[in-house]
């Protein structure tokens, strides 16, 4: 029945109930996507995907986004999935799954080749992060224990559920796209640390548009995917609680529990960061006077991040150490925070060294302590209790709209980084959300 | 270390050590899956998956076997893929795989977009039968009970290794794509009966073809990705014999117990089937004339074709009712035995009405006990012990030969008909082998 209803109530969803602050928070959702998509453009695992895929690609349907080139709507799909999570920066739900990153680039693909408004896509995305978050939440966490990336195993749903409201599938068809999702729903934790990682979002975005297509020329599936003995949630988990995607349907929003990341690393670094980052800024610090730092942690803090020389970008990110010390000397931690270039810098090599880590187990993992004591003998204190961009914590707008600069700087001319945030902020009244597409391609 | 074995033992297999009768089985099991691919050319099934995706097609690089268009080399993997399963037509390894709808979509695109030479196809699929059976048999058949389809689990990797070994992949990149491929592995057996079930080999093609262009790209994935705590076999299922992977390479071939069908419908029903013919020819049966049929099968039979008031084609092939009175009536079990209007035929449907199904678990797969009373009294009984097209009882070649012309009449002019048959038979000495996708489309 589960598969069904759900159906149902995608069909049945209309603009006008979504709730102001959803519409809001949909809008937040795409401006961060975009900026981690277009910042990613050159990414190396982006250029090799594109290397091995174009020459078989369509018509130029839609766009890659921060680049030039144009290719179907499914390739387009798979390639700014790819890119939208190769940093590791998109946004995360409070419990499981990166939300954004498989559905988006399914529907600005679908923007750019047919007539999509700002508002049948923000509202399509709602929809999407519902069927995904509810239909991983189901499974949860024991599907995720076994090994499953349920970022790719949930978001395929969320992908063909948000492409098949667009596409205007009646019941039936919806329920036959949640099927012929659920039957391409795959990818393994084994691959977190290899390219692989990013094609799970990529390949979920391009096969859940598929499965919608498929859907509305009537390509059959079982209208029982999900919840039948043989189906998704009984194949691929050893739990599953039905009641979670259909209860409070239109009465709470998956898409409230979305939290956005200010750094370009790991969520358990990141109240570290804000200790760093918020004395530097309080009490302009400046490197050489520091004699010790003393971080007072989660035990997961070390147990995930505890190296204490990384030697590249990529082992940055697994280092509080590094992370801390970065924050201290740049009063930031984006991705040039985690560039090569600044993990072997001298001044911040040097800094890292006079970091201690005391793991304690009455904090929280988006909780820390930062002391830092001084060559004079001063010193400073900080409590953060919950890292910026937490849900007791979240990025205000103008934060979004500063990573987002950050992100597409070099990439995008000024003008056009002012329009996509823009546009963003007036998603629902856009006419053509097919614009965001272009506004997020250098021109000229 | 199993993964990376694998791809060592690929990389470094030569042609001419593969034996003659293994090369034979080859082009045995391509003339088998050339008939089903271009007898299913015009298939709904077909039809909507190509009104669903041509629209997304790159350039004409391969055909649609029995069809005119031609497609991106992906998408004709697909969409071959899908029609030379649809029917359930195709091949069958002992065990467990249907194992050349999976691999020979994407060699044959391959064979069309850069020179491929029959010695060369026949190798890679050689090899991507090997590698696919071997991997579904490490974690057979716990993996097959928890309702995977393993012929779309499994022959993602067939597709890979195959196309791979037509790319000229290194060991390395070998095991990209052989990781590649294992975190695309899906489908699930709910899909039974609807129209997804075709798609399975279709985007196992697709999709291991897709793993070995991004590998030959350096698209790095986990070297691990079958035998890993997180990979393919200990996600996917809850046994896994690595030693079945690498243990006999070279000495056996998995494609050495390959089964074809001369019936259009699922393998277990097949010795039921075989009864009801061989019961009917020999004493000239009225239907009417029946009181009642008894069948004592496998257990798996009621199981996975229990169905006992079929509504459609498709259901009368998970349905064993309806194929033992098809097959009473007729005196056959081609494709018009699983036809709408057979299966709403009301001769038939009332014959249904009469057959009882007794599973013994003493008995095998592909063996039957049928009885058949009368209502004047009599009764005859048939204990078939083995179906045709079973390795103790093999369809020849001249079957073969037959099949593929019952296949493609009223399709492809005899003339190319008879080109196709010669040029499998002749497959290790042709030169092109995209001269085959060429004669398996109507010309002019």
């Amino acid at each position: 029945m589960v598969t069904r209803t759900l159906a149902r109530n995608l069909v049945a969803s209309r603009y006008e109930d979504i709730p102001a602050a959803v519409r809001h928070e949909a809008a937040r959702a795409l401006l961060n996507w975009l900026g981690c998509a277009i910042g990613s453009a050159r990414h190396e695992t982006v250029e090799r995907a594109l290397a091995a895929v174009s020459r078989f690609s369509g018509p130029p349907q839609a766009a890659v986004l921060g680049r030039g080139e144009r290719l179907d709507i499914l390739h387009a799909a798979l390639v700014n999935g790819i890119s939208s999570h190769v940093l590791d920066f998109d946004d995360t739900h409070a419990r499981a799954i990166h939300p954004s990153a498989p559905v988006l680039p399914a529907l600005i693909a679908l923007a750019e080749w047919r007539h999509v408004s700002g508002a049948q896509l923000a509202h399509a995305f709602v929809l999407g992060v519902e069927a995904e978050e509810r239909i991983g939440l189901s499974v949860f966490p024991e599907h995720y224990e076994i090994g499953w990336h349920i970022t790719g195993t949930a978001g395929v749903f969320g992908a063909a559920a948000a492409a098949g409201k667009v596409l205007g599938l009646n019941a039936r068809q919806m329920a036959w796209a949640l099927g012929i999702a659920a039957t391409q729903s795959a990818g393994l934790q084994e691959m977190f640390g290899s390219m692989c990682k990013s094609l799970h979002p990529g390949r979920a975005a391009q096969n859940g548009l598929t499965a919608a297509l498929l859907a509305a020329r009537d390509f059959t599936s079982s209208e029982q995917a999900i919840e039948a003995p043989r189906g998704f949630a009984h194949v691929m988990s050893t739990r599953f609680d039905p009641g979670v995607i259909t209860e409070g349907w239109g009465e709470r929003y998956e898409l409230m529990s979305n939290m956005y990341k200010p750094y370009a690393c790991g969520l358990v670094v990141h109240a570290a960061i804000d200790g760093c980052i918020e004395l530097k800024r309080e009490h302009a610090i400046r490197p050489s006077d520091i004699e010790r730092i003393d971080l007072k942690v989660s035990p997961l803090v070390p147990r995930l991040t505890g190296n204490k020389d990384p030697q590249s970008g990529l082992e940055g990110k697994f280092s509080v150490y590094h992370a801390a010390a970065a924050a201290l000397v740049h009063g930031a931690a984006g991705e040039s925070q985690f560039s090569d270039v600044c993990v072997r810098d001298p001044q911040i090599v040097a800094l890292r060294g006079r970091i201690s880590v005391e793991p304690d187990a009455a904090i929280r993992k988006t909780e820390a302590y930062v002391s830092i004591a001084f060559k004079n003998g001063r010193s400073y204190s900080k409590h953060v209790p919950h890292a910026l961009g937490t849900l007791e914590r979240p990025m205000s707008d103008a934060d979004l709209e500063a990573k987002f600069r950050g992100l597409t700087a070099g990439i995008l001319p000024s003008g056009q980084i002012e329009e996509v945030i823009a546009s963003c902020w007036n998603l629902s009244a856009l006419e053509d959300a097919g614009a965001l597409a272009r506004a997020a391609v250098p021109q000229g």
